[in-house]
């Protein structure tokens, strides 16, 4: 399992057929399928699949691959992407002053379990140097104010080319990103410290709080230009009592927002996910 | 344990010495305290506490434990209440179409799980009667239209009397409740299908699919004036993927309306909510 | 989607192109797959899928399905099934003196839930017999002791043809099958009171509260000879503390064996669980 | 609410007054109870109190404490406890080769999640020396074999006693403890990667793999002289599918067993958890 695969992720309308025009385009040239998985959404007429197979013995170079699969999408409209295992996706990692998903996905990347190569941190604040300088990643200070945003998104943007990143995770970085960036660089997820769509925007704790909810949660979503409306990737909870105050239910929500971020980038990494309107697929 | 208690709920300014006078008023008149919880909410400076003894051995006769009590509390400007385990609550359970939740009450009423007697179901249709004559219990057609709501209400009011009626429990009872309702019978336990305060109002399991959200919930609350804004009692989610949809969130949602809305009434039952705010404590 | 479906559920040694051959002998027919799952286990070298396609316009009768298919199996020495969504299943409820999961099951049936028709419910107690009369289903008493439980079984197992019963759900159904029943009739699926495999055998839960858990569960299996080790299909848990004794962990855990199973039996009609050695793949 | 405060934990056989007594005591030296919980155990006779209460204003010294409580406790025959907020316990952390328990316990000692100081750790492998060199931690390495293991614990309680150590962490510590070193050293709490008691003893994850569960778990508990039988302070679990292999198995424990160890640490530190018999009381 340690060989090298492909990966297929395909979407396009609903008709018959398509399960075996993909599978035979591999059999075809010798590859072996490990991983296929599909989706009918009937009410949309669309379909989704995420097909992986082993490269060795597959009888076409990687270099030919998207040429001769276009034959196949153009006819049917398809949109499609593929990845090759081999090739780890760099990411970038913006933070604001808190340290602890930062401190998490550094961790679970040294540990193997993120399949991508933390390429530089971006913050609006200058705390957390010491963490990328003891794990020896590139930290890049960008103060941001309402006057100077638009400008230093430039900067944020030039150094996304610059470090040839493939990806934005916002770990906490308790800044709103501006439509016009996301149009330029789309790949970007954010988590959100409440269970989406409840308490939507600042403060989510202090509102939870306010409101006595029983069980408390985080989303991690991937970012569009509405505020929080973003096609939501993954959601975990823990119960909470009215013993937890609302620095407890912020402490309860850390390890929420730990572990919840991590998934979303893991499946991410592994092209398990992919988005059609306001929601996505996700083939775990 | 099948001994007979009283239980005191009191809520009060904090102050040093409340633990040791209620506490003290038990021991002195002979009373064995079973169980004693207690939370002080630092932010509003309020007490609040349960406490359950035996009437066995205690030496005032349940007739005088108010009297007696009523002067710790009024120099506190405590307010409290006092509930004897041998005095069963009589509940009206309201319904409209569902069945699920209406069931499930009856089957856990059948089998000791709730310490109440059903008094009556209403309903604003009649196709759930069967199910009322089957288990002997009188059953209510009140239909509700925007014109006849208020004298429908009357009715309802009046029914509540002649029943002698506690609790009321909408158990998915499709219609608001007007807050003159409310002022007049205030204790009312509702079932939303939604995760609150995500998805407000109406459709809910639509709103989560369209949303496309990865875990739904439902939550019981007490009713007040303004539309599922009520103090929340208790909440349980279940995980949901893209492979479900809004029919399938219905039908894992009525799983977890059925076990909410029962352990909410359950623990109301038990004395074991104090309302404050928007909020409750539960002592569970 | 309301329309017929077919279901073929597919073991065997897993080699390339397996799917483009599945999915091509459907295709080809005219057939429109509209769910398709598959699973590879690496270490046993096993491939294991489930294709659902519309029978609408498939240009092949039912009743030849079967034989073409061989055509296809055989060589791969593949074991499969096939399955029609218009064929409902036919299930015998076993049970003690316990109702809860009976009346769930016969719920949810009511409900639509369950793609099956209960044809009768055996007892070795008679106590639950009103259930079945109010719901008009026929009720067999078998009592079992030490010495006539083959005979007994012997009964059963004439009962389970004579009513030409698929599926046999022990519901709470507090005796041990024999392995020669099982031996003769292998489609059972069993409601066990712990997580297994914590708390094998008898009193689960005073086990658990005994030991101090602070989460209890109930497990879904089916059955085989050895008591308590069958294939799981499904677990679900909740939390417990200090404050509960046996006799709550019985009362939540009643929650807990109603929705695992009834989870369980749903999963086997749809046919989206598939056995293989003492595991199983759940396709949910 | 950062005040100091005075916690008694105190057990003793049930009777009569026992909440009023020790409620006076601190009312009368002019004490403010801030949090007070209580279980009684009536299958074993047996009451459990917890009871904070800040030291501004008491009117008797810290040093006094002790002494006067015994006075109340004696004739009870109470076993007690008294531990001061302002008085941070000294933890050793105990690891093998696996890091993420230790980084993460590191990490909520420095977000000040856990009141306490890290005053060493010991572990039977060299491999972590750095992360302890990182963190400015002592790291002591003391490797064991079936044949020096008494002399080293020899050398591991030495340490303990240097370093002043209150409680020893077993984080992923992969050696069995002998039941000398407990008699001598109690305060020992350990992370097992299993919902215990399911899968006792070793490899627990290949256990649960083979087995084909659908949930995993994680359990803190107290360390006694019966390996992986000691009183359970914290479970946690989730779902796993045929989809994760053994190493998935792992990889989603290690999330259980980071969060799990942190919160039992967490509630010791804080004085929440009774032992009696083979169980725990938690004042959560």
């Amino acid at each position: 399992m340690g060989a090298t695969t492909a990966t297929l992720l395909i979407s396009c309308s609903d008709q018959p057929g398509l399960v075996a025009k993909f599978a035979n385009f591999i059999y075809e040239k010798g590859g072996n399928i490990i991983h296929a998985d599909q989706h009918t959404d009937f009410a949309a007429g669309l379909f989704l699949t995420r097909i992986e197979w082993q490269l060795d013995g597959f009888r076409l170079s990687r270099e030919l691959i998207a040429s001769a699969f276009d034959e196949i999408a153009q006819p049917l409209k398809a949109t499609w992407q593929i990845h090759f295992s081999d090739t780890a996706r760099r990411i970038a990692i913006w933070v604001s002053r808190q340290d602890h998903c930062l401190l998490d996905l550094i961790w679970r990347q040294r540990a193997g379990e993120l399949a991508a190569e933390i390429g530089l941190i971006i913050s609006n604040h200058d705390n957390l140097r010491p963490i990328a300088e003891q794990f020896n990643i590139d930290y890049h200070y960008i103060p941001i104010t309402n006057e100077n945003k638009l400008e230093q998104e430039a900067k944020q943007l030039e150094l996304l080319r610059k470090y040839n990143i493939d990806l934005v995770v916002l770990a906490k970085y308790m800044q709103i990103i501006s439509g016009d960036f996301i149009t330029k660089f789309s790949q970007v997820i954010n988590i959100h410290h409440s269970f989406l769509p409840a308490f939507v925007g600042a403060n989510p704790y202090h509102q939870a709080y306010k409101r006595g909810v029983k069980i408390i949660g985080a989303t991690a979503h991937y970012v569009t230009k509405d505020l929080d409306q973003g096609p939501i990737i993954e959601q975990e909870v823990v119960r909470v009592s009215h013993r937890d105050e609302a620095v407890d239910l912020i402490r309860k929500g850390k390890d929420l927002e730990r572990v919840v971020l991590a998934r979303a980038v893991r499946l991410h990494l592994q092209n398990r996910v992919l988005i059609y309107g306001d929601r996505t697929v996700v083939f775990d």
